[in-house]
């Protein structure tokens, strides 16, 4: 047993939607959140800032005392799983794994698909760990940096989206993706649209709630679950704007933030 | 006669449409860009976050003996260029000002339209400084944020971009906007679809060669240009790869990057 909070963060807000899948499996847990909302977002930057970025906010977290981080971002992911690993004791959850296991189990005869951003798809790592599990799936992978611009700006039923899914998976269509795995936080909102584009044929992979699935197990696995038998806390921390995070944060909980809601500025020194 | 440099700052890369006219304008001045690649974009950021970036940027600028400071970035001239100049006794010229003038010069009969990203418009700022100057001038403005990612997807001839600037401009184009302030360094590549989606008849102001025009009544008024003859110097910092700096920037100079490049990474203290 342990009662420490567990640590999730991301570039943003995206991340709510996996802390949100968190709290459904793991009512009593304590759940902290770090959206790093002044420096968002990650998924045009090099991999070194975003290391970087993740190894702050890590250091951030490790000192709130939490016995467990899960990265909530698909580049985060990407890029600094591997190091965030070797520089902490505690378990660290990445949104990949997850993912590619629920696309593999899903996998049928066309190839997988891999939707993110530009950092997430140039970095491989969806490609990799797939061809690593299973050697022989064939894998296809696109950035598709408008899809999150389309997202704020709530035209999940527009022309310009399906235009956009048109450009970004026309080819994935005509391959006959069997699977796609929506590797950016955002492109669940978008789900109904790819959905009717692929007319209901190809299965699609939102990794919120596959990363939920695996924290309880590592929880389990380890005998790090909380005793605690009330409705967990939740506190969030944000690096810009406190009141803006927590209007939209709404609209990713679908409902309002319950717990405290504090703003952590990045010291700098130049 | 001053031989120092003069300091040019942005968000990222766009403010380099600024230093191009400059350096167009202004030839043998030395001339410091400095691009936070690491934290861009500012545009969906709060006020206190744009004015600490901001004011950051400015202390390493003037770390680096400047003459005299250009903020080449929308954004921050509409959010940080008044706390500023108070925080420096250096001559700070935003890119708002000039914009304006040269579009109330160019006003006919119908509003003055100003487009830019949600926190330039959310401010104000254009919308207070015309009617200030002007304030028999009716102005429409719009946030504009999908324009953006579609500059940096190259889609500024496609029918997505289309149907974007119908969406956000249909409005005006009803109420026969007489001069459209670009008010985002990215807009300018757009001027092409733009003008001929108001066929013509709408004049397009781009603050970039406005600002250019105002760095040198500047200079020339304080007496502070150069002493040199031969051609200036370009220095370069930023906060992100200067790799992918050099490649995109060649783009917006429209010729390879001359000077030295620069990483300058924040140190942060958690």
């Amino acid at each position: 047993m342990d009662n420490r909070p567990i640590g999730i963060f991301d570039s943003g807000i995206g991340g709510l939607t996996v802390f949100k899948e968190i709290r459904n499996l793991l009512p009593h847990e304590d759940l902290i959140y770090f959206g790093d909302t002044a420096r968002v977002p990650y998924g045009s930057k090099s991999v070194q800032v975003v290391r970087r970025f993740s190894a702050e906010i890590a250091s951030f977290l490790t000192l709130q005392n939490v016995k467990m981080l899960v990265i909530a971002c698909n580049t985060a992911s990407a890029l600094a799983l591997g190091t965030l690993k070797t520089e902490t004791s505690l378990p660290v959850i990445g949104v990949i794994d997850p993912g590619v296991r629920a696309a593999i189990k899903g996998a049928g005869e066309g190839p997988i698909g891999v939707i993110g951003t530009r950092a997430t798809i140039a970095s491989g790592a969806y490609q990799d760990r797939i061809s690593r599990l299973r050697c022989n799936l064939r894998v296809v992978a696109r950035a598709c940096p408008l899809l999150v611009p389309v997202v704020e700006e709530n035209l999940m039923h527009s022309d310009i989206a399906r235009m956009a899914l048109e450009m970004y998976l026309g080819d994935f269509k005509k391959q006959q993706v069997s699977s796609l795995i929506l590797a950016c936080t955002h492109y669940p909102l978008l789900k109904d649209l790819i959905n009717e584009f692929f007319e209901g044929k190809t299965l699609l992979i939102d990794s919120a709630r596959e990363t939920a699935i695996e924290v309880r197990e590592v929880l389990q696995a380890r005998r790090i679950n909380t005793a605690a038998t009330q409705a967990g806390r939740e506190t969030f921390f944000v690096s810009d704007s406190t009141e803006a995070f927590a209007d939209i944060a709404a609209d990713f909980l679908g409902r309002p933030v319950a717990g405290e809601c504090f703003l952590h500025s990045w010291q700098n020194e130049p």
